[in-house]
């Protein structure tokens, strides 16, 4: 965590700032190792100091190998004289999380400085929690087991017939049994994937909002994704996307199941998403790009004719091939063909080739990888190709 | 919900602006019926316009009650001369949710309109829902039905020595069983509840972020809320705090349940949390104020000499005694003694007295009322009692 700090606080002075203040849950969990009410006060410099509105007990028993200071914050009104003691006597520019602290919250913090400009550091805080640290990778691996025994539950739960939400419940009641903290945390506003998805049949194709090829119907418009009612029948491909949660850190992975055979062009399209992971060996590396691995699996889609079915179908296509997991679910990298990104050693990306068919479903393969110079590993060890439901 | 986008507009033009821009998913869904990616576009004397990004399909089957007019927006740049067709040429101001939008949007949206100043109409949205309407009071009362459930769920998954996580999980299956949708929306940024807190002993008391009384350990300090691992023995206050959402309704209760008998002072500590609620009965009704309904609160616990204990204990204390419930668990009004709000007919509201001992636990008991002009209408039917917990 000193060595996160040290980091920050460097991306701040690069910033030109004097002093950043970091109060979201996640960032502050990243950096300190407790999430409590209140800002992480960083002049870079300066040993850090988190002054804790609610929750102080925890906050020093948790954050007592971060290295920074702990002290109670009765009011942000204390907090200019908090960073005047650490010998900034004038902000001019403050480091604020302006991707996601609301406008009306950074105008109230910011009058509390009149002389600042407020610059950004959600963007940097992001950029270096896009590179994972041993310990963090370790704690993907661990979610990985988690998400595991939930794939396991899908076959064990799996009746002939079964309503789909009634499957879902069930799994998703196996996956907190297994570890899943029961919460899955997203960065954008009003993101939101509850467990993750199980859809079946044509389900799998139903257009959404959500920021993905597929969504699900959802039991009602209130929550408007996920599984809808249902019978799974032979031959419906069954779509289980599952962000699995524990200790803060997610693992994202999919695989499609089927009662007997799937129809064949959903088979080859399944295929397709098999030859976009052979691809990932050589690609998903140092040295190579964002933007080439995502136009190598567009370019696979049309080879085999797929293109208007591949990442979803029609106006709700979605533009991307994954995206970086940690903390959050949509975390740095976004696979997407116009970045300008390069690979780098300690990325943690979910790749998910999905295929959507209108009136059939959607077939997909999703692995998290950890990026490295050779070829990416695979944070869990699960088989890949399409996973054939027994039952009575 | 045209009414409700009636509403919406006189304020938008009591407000002074000529448009207003709304892209929250709640606020979305209160107003058009549909969760959609997009911009809900008012015109105060015109039609309102649903401007959809993602989810076209879906917006036009679920919003068709709204009366808006529904369009594909393939650009946020296009909401300019949308607005313009509205007979808007120049907007000076410009209404947008400034309470949930983070800076950096609002900026960018911002730039879409030079000339235009924002201003808050996440406020005016937040009065507006504060007053249930007859389909909203229906909507939370089939909610307490699975509320309900999950309350008995924590009697028949009860054994002695049960360890309190393992009870947590066995509730929150029956819970989603019972039509529990899996996620509960909160207002506040990095508000987190999961689905409630089931503590037991100790464990009531454990200090947190939580902006509660209670919050409880969690398992790992990433969660840093909820149940951790202790066996539950005779003696100890179970406090079942569940905030249950169903088609986005949300009803909050608590009940406190122990096995064997609690020590005197948690009983008569519960005893006073009884006579909050019987206060509530004369004083919870149009023609009172928030003020003196928290103040009398606050009042019986010190007549009964534990107000150091009443809504959490030392640095850790909440200020307040309630809050409003409906699409969100944050809801208006806030009952705190400061508030100059007059209760009104259609609110509803969450009334949670609670006493914490450390090293003890907590005791409490929550009821989500009907605010109208005689006393308030609980929304369930649930005894009030401290329940006693059986098992082998």
């Amino acid at each position: 965590m000193t060595k996160r700090l040290a980091a920050l606080a460097a991306a701040v002075a690069e910033l030109g700032c004097e002093v950043a203040l970091i109060s979201g849950m996640v960032n502050m969990y990243y950096l300190t190792g407790t999430i409590q009410t209140g800002f992480l006060v960083l002049v870079p410099g300066q040993r850090p100091l988190l002054a804790v509105r609610k929750g102080l007990q925890r906050a020093e028993k948790e954050a007592a190998e971060a290295g920074v200071e702990i002290v109670a914050l009765a009011n942000p009104k204390d907090l200019p004289s908090m960073i005047a003691a650490r010998g900034v006597a004038q902000v001019s520019r403050i480091g604020l999380e302006l991707d996601r602290l609301p406008y009306q919250s950074a105008l109230r913090l910011l009058t509390l400085f009149p002389s600042a400009r407020p610059v950004d550091v959600g963007g940097a805080l992001r950029r270096l929690r896009m590179l994972k640290d041993r310990f963090e990778v370790a704690a993907i691996r661990r979610t990985g087991e988690v998400w595991v025994k939930t794939m396991d539950a899908v076959l064990q739960s799996f009746e002939p017939g079964i309503d789909e939400y009634e499957l879902t419940l069930r799994v998703e009641s196996a996956s907190r049994q297994a570890g899943h903290q029961g919460l899955v945390r997203t960065h954008a506003l009003d993101f939101e994937i509850f467990l993750g998805h199980l859809l079946s049949g044509p389900h799998g194709a139903v257009p959404t909002r959500f920021d993905g090829p597929t969504g699900g119907p959802g039991v009602h418009p209130a929550t408007a994704q996920g599984a809808g009612h249902r019978p799974i029948g032979p031959g419906d491909p069954v779509l289980a996307d599952y962000a699995c949660a524990q200790d803060g850190y997610i693992y994202d992975g999919t695989r499609t199941f089927v009662h007997g055979a799937l129809g064949s062009r959903l088979q080859r399209a399944y295929d397709v998403c098999r030859t976009v992971h052979e691809m990932l060996q050589t690609k998903l590396r140092v040295g190579g790009t964002v933007a080439e691995v995502t136009t190598s699996a567009f370019d696979l889609a049309e080879a085999a004719g797929l293109e208007d079915h591949f990442m979803g179908y029609g106006v709700d296509r979605v533009r991307f091939l994954g995206h970086g997991v940690g903390l959050e679910l949509d975390e740095l990298p976004v696979l997407v063909a116009g970045s300008t990104q390069a690979l780098e050693a300690g990325m943690v990306i979910a790749v998910e080739p999905k295929f959507v068919f209108p009136g059939e479903g959607a077939v997909g393969l999703e692995t998290t990888y950890l990026v490295g110079e050779g070829p990416p590993e695979a944070l869990v060890d699960y088989p890949d190709g399409v996973i054939a439901l027994g039952g009575a």
